[in-house]
């Protein structure tokens, strides 16, 4: 039919390694050129990107989409989330499986289930909530034969998903072994917990007292100690939701000495400051309540910086929505609020206008930071993030000089409120493209449950790429084991 | 008596903050004057210190006397070891008690007994090893009665002393309640204990295995971990033997910010390198096995320079000392050689020529490192740690032209090797006074047990200062709790 | 005469080094005892201090009195400035002499003639501002004969005072071989005067100009630049008004090498920030005019926690003082707004609010940044910055229980302005004595031209100490030159 | 003719941005396709590179072919350098023009003679070592009409390169202005040249006296200089021959700020360590002396640890060969041993071994630090630094499971000596294919005066993306300037 070709005419194409105006042809979910000057026939149709941007769609590696939490479930679930993302240019996300009962074969069942909707291409990261052999053997079976290849460990909720040391250390030798990307969710959990009843006892129950209870110390603690125990193990690490200047610095040292340590930003952490969270209508503040908390102003611009060089690597939302009566579930006691920010639609937006129209970074770190590093990370790279022939046909055009508004009012989750609620910005993207189709365009959304695909992930990405080297290395340099003698004294 | 009167004439007398010409006179054990030109009776014993230093005898903030430890005891007894401590120019320790079956009270009984035999001044800290009511109340018992104003933690040995985080925060919370000092071993146990396992698996099992197995990096996982649980409880803290730059660079960090951290250096740590732990004879290899361990050229240096200018504070020993015997112990397995090393007797003559010999610091830094920060520190200063009318006589005389050898042969501890054997150097201290005796001159050592007092250490020492202030500070500037409303959305 | 004996009953007498309860008898000028229950004759002042501090009278390490400076004159000569010194608990300050027309002697001269009317004790660093050999002979003398041990280099005031690498470079040697400290007003004045162009272009002419014309990065620079430059030629170095977290972080990076930087906190950068400088009335934003600028918010916070941990060492004010009519030559160009605030009147009070009544601080500490440290440096120590016996009467006793209030009313300079106006805060200066006279009480001032001394300042004050052999170790650590031969290739 | 069509068969094809198994179509010297199983003609030379790496051509940034320095010339020239480099797989370099008594035009006019015999493709960066209207007008002749967009300011070589901190703005605004970028050598020449005299004067005229006389803290001030006035202007700034930890660390902190700075590392830098100065042969000591010098042992392994994280971007080598004779002219004074090691035919072997072999990087980061980042930072991407359809045909095949070794007697250069002689290691570069022909093969060289090409490199590479909207953005923010009034007082 119509639909299935589509050419995308004299726009400038960017990919994260170069930019140049050229013309897009599309058939059947593929990319087949990318050349000036295509000629096509009657049956195609033709989207003239003269002056904007043509672009890999955006791919968020962390959303939680109809997920139990906090004793109820995120309102968006993976036919409402994916629709917003695709009216906000995002054509594929990656979404934490989070196990039952500590089993990940059945958090696995479950969330094949709830994905049946999809109308976008979606991968999974599994949670480790508790370690034993079953686990172990469970996180094979993922790898090899699920298409997962990324496992997160949380270092706070404690009495629900926390783990100790000790097991950390185990799950990083485990995916290090699989060629699996240990995540953590780094802030110090015990001690989250004494701040937690340090404000209650103080009658601090409001949205503040979230923020004040885990400051960016915490976080920053957290973060020191998953990097120097995977850099004992020597395995890739991907820190998520870096959101303050300490955790940032962490991330930066490890780095600087060669360590390989990914850091996600989100784009709550980059652009709101904490000063929401002491507004003194409960709905307002509560809305902004997510853990690592929003920082005190400072932090954002920190993070910018960071992502602009390179410290950090890619930006993602931890979208997790509640609407307001959820989070009402909190008005007497913030730890009951639950945790979560919007982001998923408005991402590529709000990096856009933060990065690239401040003169921060270019459209192709742009395309990098929001699509590409993603894919290569996921090791799903170029058939993901890349405008080439051979590329699945995920593809945004986004117009410089168009703008952009932000309301509950327009925007297409189900949730009743918008954590950006009033935000506008340079940069539109006008067309998205997925798997082959137009799904957005001209402010028209056609999202059709069923649609998305599982997109399997393999293990040893390229940030796997000589580590097995670098072991070596290692033992050629301890000089050991030293041949002894036993003088008597 | 004749040896109750002693008038030292003409040195240069040193305190931290001064140094001057002077004679200081002495009688019952205590300083009454310090003044030029002093006239005397006949009665009294003067000793002419004519270009020579005359210095407040020194401080052992860590040893470890008559420990049982990894299923032996240490060989150096209350007796033994401070009768080097004195042949060495030190003239009072803090010794730890170690709590039996995790009770402080049935510790410090046990204590109590071995320092009778005690012929100098000592004090006691008190390790804490688990956590429960009994506990939380011995330790106020401890601070109110029992003249003990310091605990220690143990964030490594996993499975005997290690505690967890929730622990420790309690611990620093009930510190700080108490106006005493919370102390912590350093070193992240989980991943020691990793990290033992895999050396033993590749096969390495002598002494460089020990050093493999518990990498400078893991020390400042838990420093920083420390530290910034400790801000968060707004508590000071004490880091024992800080030996590497990684430990190091967290308590700058800290300090910085304004953070009342103190960073104990150890004269092993300051001086060696880990290339004698791959000596290949056994016995010379294993004599250097000490936690955290001795590591890379350049670490002491770094550790020098912080010492210097005052990232670091004081220099203790860490004196736990085994016979050849005992260290063989581990003969198969490094996780079995008794974890120590001597440097009681040799720390104040290390120290002066590292530091003072060296150009690094000033005599009166040296007298603040060596004696007085230690007094201050642990709220007995200026009885301790100070030549000024009042104090008591404990005294040194250096004389910074003579010269130091030492050696197994020559040293008045009851080990058969030490870990400085062959080691020379500029500054030598010719006479002790402790308690206003003369202890150690021209070589011969005048100690007897029974001889040395207990020094009850007071709570809330100067690092506790404006605590109280700083905590009011803190909450009035929360801005919370916010008076609230909820708007209908 | 009745005056000349006090004795001080029953307050808390602080010094750096310690802090007890004691009485202090003065008598002609000097401290005789310090004492618990001291018995005085008839004779005798005697005031009670019960509940109060007594301390060494505040140093202010830098000042400006009676300059030249762009174009006119700073209002306070030596007898107004000190006068409100005394009222404000200081007791001695150390002014710059400028050179006239390059000549140290010719400044030297000028100076002695403005400070006879001194009413309280003061010395004198030295600006150099050019360089050649009469400059170098003359700085002998400076050292030798007149009592001057400090030397000033400015890396900013382009066209003017400026100096460039080569000449600092020699200054620092000569300095270092005199055993006088080399001080550095740090900013880069070919950027500054490039940031000064651009402002004007931009038609910024108001005062907000001179702060976005010299960014904290220029003082950054030159900081680090002067640091390692003392480094190269081992010598001591005090870097002067340490105003940003950007100097500051390179103070810290040096110190904890072990090199001896010594940085100075003024007044004006602990407490105030750069929104004074937006004000729209003229009046208001010029009196904050000074170099380097006040900073953003968080500036001072930094520096007052570096403060509270020995990173910088000490507090000044930089006093330097014009009236409304004099800031008002640069209505239409901020270049040419007089540079300077006040402060000596108000430092002891606004320390002691800031640093001790907040918990960031200890009295004893609070002596120590305030007097004796100063004291210290310039090679004063004991006559000046301690209550002992036979240390000059300088004294203050502070209730730590009144409050201040701080404006231009109350204060007692010639200026019209105060850049603290309206400030009030804990802790109150109820006495000053200077040199054995009580010259503040119950808010009358009794100052008398001619009364105040001047300190001659010995070189080679502690700060050197070691230097020479530091100079040896590095020698001998060379291994050079080494012996050679030449192969054929 | 036959060798104007190649087909490599079978290999790795690796680019920055991705690896696949895939043939390479050449023809005419440009790559025509780059697909699995092309089939062609009989007229196709066909190369298999099963298991093997085909990778673009390495681009040395950094070189010194035929320039005159020290009063003498640097042996190799345009064609025995490049057909060394050939041979090491390197198929591009960039050279520095050196101005003629200050004049760019007579430099380049002199450049384009030397190159004349240029057997593979240059371009050229310009030196700038004085300032006036003339030469401000000549950088605008070169970047518009002569293919140079990168000018070179040296802050050593005090009395011929040197330029002062105003000039060094001056020619950073001028460069931003026209889109060029500011290449900076950075020690401090005043201070160099102070130690060089201190060198002389304590007898140390050998090698070791090069090293000594400019410590790492010189080239880490004069980075830190560079890097604050580059932000300051707002420009991109190149770092050339990062040597230190010090000046690693400068460029690291500014790019974690998101300020643009490139790092180049070269190979001498990486590898070697400072111990050959002190060789006794002056043969030897000699051949390792170059500007800024080679460092202790410690500092090259930061430096990969850096590059292979991204802190650094690439390597170069810095090339500039002196022989035997010649760099005796220095044998009784370091100070005349012309400066310069060899590497423009090691580069590519020695970066493998060292990155990838060791396991510190993928083969993909390879690419970009050896070729890829460079004809991106030059602006001359994708013609240069990518194996794609219409790239030029610049190639090497690389067999990781080869070895190399590299000596005197086996090197391309006209150079009697090699400062890696003797050096062997893992991987070899089997065929280098330059402008479509194959020059390297078998161990056998085919270049040709007069092959080269000069590559013209066009202004505002990407480096320059959004520096006008960061301006903007700055501008902005600034608030000012303030309206204002002006109260009587
Ligand atoms: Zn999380
Ligand atoms: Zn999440
Ligand atoms: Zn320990
Ligand atoms: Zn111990
Ligand atoms: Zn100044
Ligand atoms: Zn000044
Ligand atoms: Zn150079
Ligand atoms: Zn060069």
């Amino acid at each position: 039919s119509s639909s299935s070709k589509i050419l995308i005419k004299g726009g400038t194409v960017v990919n994260a390694h170069h930019q140049e105006i050229a013309d897009v042809y599309v058939e059947d979910g593929i990319i087949v050129a990318v050349q000036s000057n295509l000629k096509v026939g009657d049956d195609v149709v033709v989207l003239d990107a003269t002056g904007k941007y043509v672009m890999p769609g955006g791919i968020d590696p962390h959303t939680h989409l109809d997920m139990e939490f906090m004793g109820t479930q995120t309102i968006d679930d993976f036919f409402s989330g994916q629709a917003a993302a695709l009216a906000g240019g995002t054509t594929m996300h990656i979404d934490f499986v989070i196990p039952v009962n500590g089993s990940l074969t059945a958090g696995l069942e479950l969330y094949k289930q709830k994905a049946q909707k999809s109308c976008m291409d979606y991968g999974f990261h599994m949670a480790v909530t508790k370690w034993d052999e079953v686990v172990s053997r469970e996180m094979d079976l993922m790898v090899k034969e699920e298409g997962i290849n990324s496992f997160k460990f949380f270092m706070a909720y404690k009495g629900s998903f926390m783990i100790n040391d000790e097991l950390l250390i185990e799950g990083f030798k485990k995916c290090k072994s699989l060629g699996a990307l240990p995540m953590v969710h780094a802030e110090n959990g015990d001690a989250v917990f004494e701040g937690q009843k340090r404000m209650i006892e103080l009658g601090i129950t409001g949205p503040e007292g979230h923020a004040l209870s885990r400051p960016p110390l915490l976080e920053g603690e957290a973060t020191s100690r998953a990097i120097r125990l995977a850099r004992f193990v020597n395995t890739p690490l991907y820190v998520v939701h870096v959101m303050s200047i300490d955790a940032m610095e962490e991330v930066a040292k490890a780095r600087k000495s060669g360590q390989r340590v990914i850091g996600e930003a989100v784009v709550s952490g980059l652009i709101l400051n904490d000063s929401v969270l002491w507004d003194p209508d409960f709905s307002i503040a509560a809305k902004y309540v997510m853990s690592p908390p929003i920082r005190e102003a400072g932090h954002g611009k920190a993070l910018q910086g960071a992502l602009s060089s390179g410290v950090l690597q890619l930006v993602g939302t931890d979208h997790c929505t509640f609407n307001s009566a959820q989070k009402a579930f909190g008005i007497d006691d913030f730890r009951k609020i639950p945790n979560g920010v919007n982001g998923l639609e408005e991402r590529m937006h709000l990096v856009w206008d933060t990065m690239v129209e401040s003169g921060q970074m270019s459209v192709s770190d742009y395309v990098r930071i929001t699509s590409t590093e993603c894919a290569k990370i996921f090791n799903i790279y170029p058939k993901k993030g890349a405008i080439l022939p051979g590329s699945d046909a995920d593809i945004i055009i986004l117009n410089p000089n168009a703008s952009f508004t932000i309301s509950a009012e327009l925007h297409h989750y189900r949730t009743d409120t918008n954590v950006y609620e009033g935000v506008t910005g340079k940069g539109k993207v006008e067309v998205t493209i997925a798997g082959g189709k137009i799904v957005w365009q001209n402010g028209e959304l056609k999202a059709f449950p069923g649609s998305g695909k599982y997109v399997e992930m393999p293990p040893f990405s390229y940030v796997f790429d000589g580590i097995e080297k670098a072991d070596s290395s290692y033992l050629s340099s301890l000089k050991a084991p030293v041949k002894r003698f036993r003088s008597s004294t």
